[in-house]
């Protein structure tokens, strides 16, 4: 039997039938969301853009939340998804180091954001919604509501960061292809795209800006919705099902993590996959819990926690959170994704307790791990999941340097066939 | 237990260990292949630019050949593929009969072009070289062997179509990634090269003219061979393991085919799926086999069967198949990968011998039916790949139309990720 198998694969009826919400069992309270003004957030603030089940699931106090069975038999489209040992990754490395990476790329989208964009539009569909508004940075997260709310019979407008996309053209194109209307932003029909257009015409767009233009839009029409791609609690809800699974797949192949990494833009990928972990690491397990974020935008590890807005045009409630502050245009690196000012509650709560701990990384050590992991284990990584991978790389070569090799798990948040000229325009 | 399972996924115990050369069961023998000039081919003559085994599979008259264990261990980095139940399309088209498509864009390469390219990558080092030349069109058999050479560490320099390399940037930028050398043809390096930029410096190249390049190059050094991704018999015998999976498959599945359908450019992914079915077609079993080609380029349907080249300069010995003729320059249609003059010898065999049957597809249902997979099935097809598509489609459509809804098999040789430009472009 010569062939070698490096996938530990779940079989269909093992795919995790709840969500994992983290609220109830965080460290410290997460404080309560305020209005723009500072005042407590009134009743109802959020029913303008979101449908009642996301709201719930926003401040919902219960651990497990079931997965509606439309979502579950999406889901099973491509769900489970492997966690694969990358023993070239580890040879090309020269490490005894064991590396796993869950490959979150295998979806409809290429990427993780499918596991909350086919939750959101669900949820929206249930509530009479008929279209959806939002933002996309480097365009995963477009791409994967776009396919969504085809899935559940919406309308979509999407307004897509300008620097994100002039880079990457079939990103526009896949969306249309899937039914979306894509536009850049800063755009000219709202408030907040005209403002910044005219403070500067040549504006290559922020994610904080993009997300003014949607929610300003959903907030002024009754039949539209708002949907987001990170950021806020019901979102890291769903992409929990990564680091379910992939506790169960550690079960499986019996083994014991010493780290487990992920990328970190708005929260949402990082805290799906290390939360179902989080709860025996605060009672004293050693797990390494790393979010790996990029040095041109380092919200968690220069950012200051305190309240801040989620956009730039101060439109949505004050979040505790790490923020950069709401009117920080992050320069336009490759890893569009990662392009935010803010981050997620719940990371920025675990990060203050050090449940979790956040490791700044370059563009070009992302480039460069990235592309040896194309040349291992031949797969183009997203540039945001090339992060993550470089962040586990370095820490591999380090342990090997200690002479004590461990096991290693990242996630492959997406794969990068979209975004091949950030490759060609890498760093060296 | 909410979960469809509309995958047919076999253990990867199950992977086929052997491929299946037909040429000792084709209805008439295969004519021999003849030198440039006519005469008799010289033994020795393919020894320039083929390894001995490949040489030995291209005239053999053996029917299983054992696959050797490291390719296989390549194959199981993806394979067996899945065989996978559209019930989403079928109900976009409102259709009673069963569809399954075989899915072969989940190799590395993203296309089942990986399937010989990894088994040419291994018999070449294996017999000591160190370089390959070749050339590609749509560039997806340039992608798999850009990884094949990677994989087994031998060097290589890509000869692609201008037009191709033109409208597929990422195309480039993905095999460069992989450590090949990507020039577009015609280029100055060559003889063949040099003509044809002489008599058309807009010569848009064509797959015939890229060929010659390359063989030219790899017959003039001795550490280089030619490696080439479709028509001759090796290459066939190599994507067998396509269509022994399927019926494996279908076993599993308790399915009995009526239709078996795959896209025709050089005939290799045809020949994969249909000739592992061959025997019990010739012996009267009713599956229909169909060979989706483009309207622009109907090699078979079009075509004079005899004696013809190649490629363009008349390098390459003499082929008994069909041909629109070596200097036939196809027009610069989005499905680059089916731009080729020539047929494979044993589909022409087939096809002369009514085993098989072509059918041409237009551009424009190619494109209308790759639509509605991505709007159902969220895969975006590979513009080739489109064309098995549509002609599946309106089969369906066409027993639903007479009552009788059959049992429908395609090859979804690949993705279209990078050919979204394709997309944006393609004929309304």
């Amino acid at each position: 039997m010569p062939v070698i198998e490096n996938a530990i694969i779940l079989p269909k009826d093992q795919l995790p039938r709840q969500w994992h919400n983290i609220l109830p069992q965080l460290p410290e309270p997460l404080g309560p969301y305020k209005a723009p003004d500072g005042q407590d957030l009134p009743a109802g603030a959020l029913a303008a853009i979101f449908p009642p089940q996301l709201i719930e699931q926003e401040l919902s106090d219960q651990i497990w939340h079931p997965i509606p069975e439309p979502v579950l038999e999406a889901y099973a489209m491509w769900r489970p998804t492997p966690l694969v040992r990358a023993y070239r990754l580890e040879a090309a490395l020269k490490v005894r180091s064991r590396i796993y990476y869950k490959n979150e790329s295998l979806s409809p989208s290429g990427s993780h954001k499918s596991n909350t964009a086919l939750a959101q539009a669900y949820y929206n569909a249930q509530a009479g919604i008929h279209r959806l508004t939002t933002e996309t940075g480097a365009g995963q997260w477009g791409t994967a509501l776009s396919i969504a709310a085809r899935h559940f019979q919406l309308d979509i407008r999407v307004f897509m960061v300008k620097v994100s996309l002039d880079q990457k053209p079939y990103r526009q194109a896949i969306m249309r292809l899937m039914g979306a209307e894509v536009l850049a932003s800063p755009s000219e029909l709202t408030q907040a795209g005209r403002t910044a257009r005219a403070q500067d015409p040549n504006c290559p767009g922020s994610l904080g800006l993009a997300i003014s233009e949607a929610v300003e839009e959903a907030a002024s029409r009754a039949d539209t919705n708002y949907s987001l791609g990170s950021v806020l609690n019901h979102v890291v809800l769903h992409q929990t099902i990564i680091g379910q699974e992939i506790k169960k797949q550690l079960q499986l192949a019996g083994e014991k993590p010493d780290y487990l990494i992920a990328c970190h833009g708005g929260g949402s990928n990082f805290g799906g996959t290390v939360i179902p972990f989080c709860p025996e690491v605060m009672a004293g397990e050693k797990i390494q819990l790393l979010a790996a974020e990029p040095e041109a935008c380092p919200t968690l590890t220069k950012g200051k926690f305190g309240y801040d807005y989620g956009d730039m045009a101060k439109l949505t409630p004050l979040l505790p959170m790490h923020s950069l502050g709401s009117d920080f245009l992050p320069p336009s690196i490759h890893a569009g994704g990662l392009r935010y000012h803010g981050a997620s509650p719940i990371v920025s709560n675990l990060v203050k307790n050090q449940v979790v701990t956040p490791v700044a990384i370059s563009a070009k050590d992302a480039f460069a791990y990235a592309k040896i992991m194309a040349n291992s284990e031949y797969i183009v990584p997203a540039p945001e999941s090339g992060h993550a991978l470089a962040l586990t790389c370095l820490k591999a070569l380090e342990l090997e340097k200690q002479g004590r090799p461990g096991v290693l798990v990242f996630t492959l948040s997406g794969h990068g066939l979209l975004d091949l000229s950030a490759y060609e325009k890498a760093p060296e």
